[in-house]
């Protein structure tokens, strides 16, 4: 059933982005994955100054970490995390839901082929058209720089939101 | 790997409950399901009023009849929406994120047996002991109350959040 939605998504996806069905590339050469929906949620968030609202899902590799705690992610472990802006519910006004898909990012970890960034590859794709961020491969630094001041969690903002 | 997950979920879920292993049971009878973790995000969600942060996930058969649009939703629907209180990321401040557990609800789809509240049975389980929400089974009027302004929407209030 699992392996049913991925496929969807990667049609979804695919068809949105070109004709040929080629998916966008990042200036780093980070290719937009396609299966990510279907990975589990490690927490929701919610950027008050932006009226963003976003969920941040782990693949099984980074899930598993976060559940032994193991630190560094080991390679292939990797996190997406899906931003919308945000609207109030029109029958329930209390509540801040989804409105416009605005971006979806990607941290993946190969500690050799990312080393200068701490073992992680960061990938933006903005909008619709899924483009992609950043005028050339410099622009990690923006996304390193500012995960700096969680190296000493690898890196990674989000922690297990966890239930019982 | 997914069921490998569930089944630490199981572990988890049931070793907080009671030394027996058994599951906190709603006063209309529905016990608290322990799979749900790993079911896909359908979409976050904010309550300001509260200060609270959401997830809704749905399993396969709610993520099927919401990407088809189907409705009513079939038989074995079923979300949950896991809550969280919120506190601002003590490295980001700007990032609102979960806090402490608060609570996890139920929607289960079917027509027959739960047919006066719209063929969804509800259920609610409060904080890290997941304590059983309602004095006795009554206590659905108060969720199907609150449901019914989204009857055209079998009841629903989440929309799938949708990437491209
Ligand atoms: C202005 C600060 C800032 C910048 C710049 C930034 N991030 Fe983040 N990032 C965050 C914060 C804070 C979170 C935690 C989740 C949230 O707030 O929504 C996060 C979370 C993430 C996550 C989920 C894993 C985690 O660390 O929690 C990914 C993936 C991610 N960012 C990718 C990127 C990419 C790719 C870029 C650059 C193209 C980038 N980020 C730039 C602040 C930033
Ligand atoms: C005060 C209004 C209100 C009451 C009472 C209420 N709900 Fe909801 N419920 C909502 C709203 C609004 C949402 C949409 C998600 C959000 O706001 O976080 C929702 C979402 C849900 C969802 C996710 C599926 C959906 O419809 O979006 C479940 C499951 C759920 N509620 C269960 C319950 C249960 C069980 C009870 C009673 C024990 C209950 N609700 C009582 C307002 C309410």
């Amino acid at each position: 059933m699992k392996q049913m939605f991925a496929a969807l998504a990667l049609t979804l996806a695919g068809a949105a982005v070109s004709g040929a069905g080629e998916l966008p590339v990042a200036p780093n050469g980070i290719a937009c994955l396609t299966d990510y929906r279907a990975w589990e949620a490690v927490a929701p968030s919610w950027r008050d100054d932006r009226g963003q609202i976003r969920v941040i899902l782990g693949n099984p590799t980074a899930m598993k970490a976060l559940r032994s705690g193991t630190r560094p992610f080991p390679d292939g472990s990797t996190f997406a995390k899906l931003a919308w802006s945000a609207k109030k519910h029109p029958k329930f006004p209390l509540a801040t839901v989804p409105d416009a898909f605005a971006q979806v990012e990607f941290m993946v970890k190969d500690g050799e082929k990312f080393k200068p960034t701490g073992g992680w590859g960061f990938a933006r794709f903005v909008g619709q058209e899924l483009k992609p961020y950043g005028k050339d491969a410099s622009f990690v630094q923006e996304c390193f720089g500012c995960h700096t001041p969680v190296k000493d969690n690898d890196f990674v903002f989000t922690h297990l939101a966890t239930i019982p």
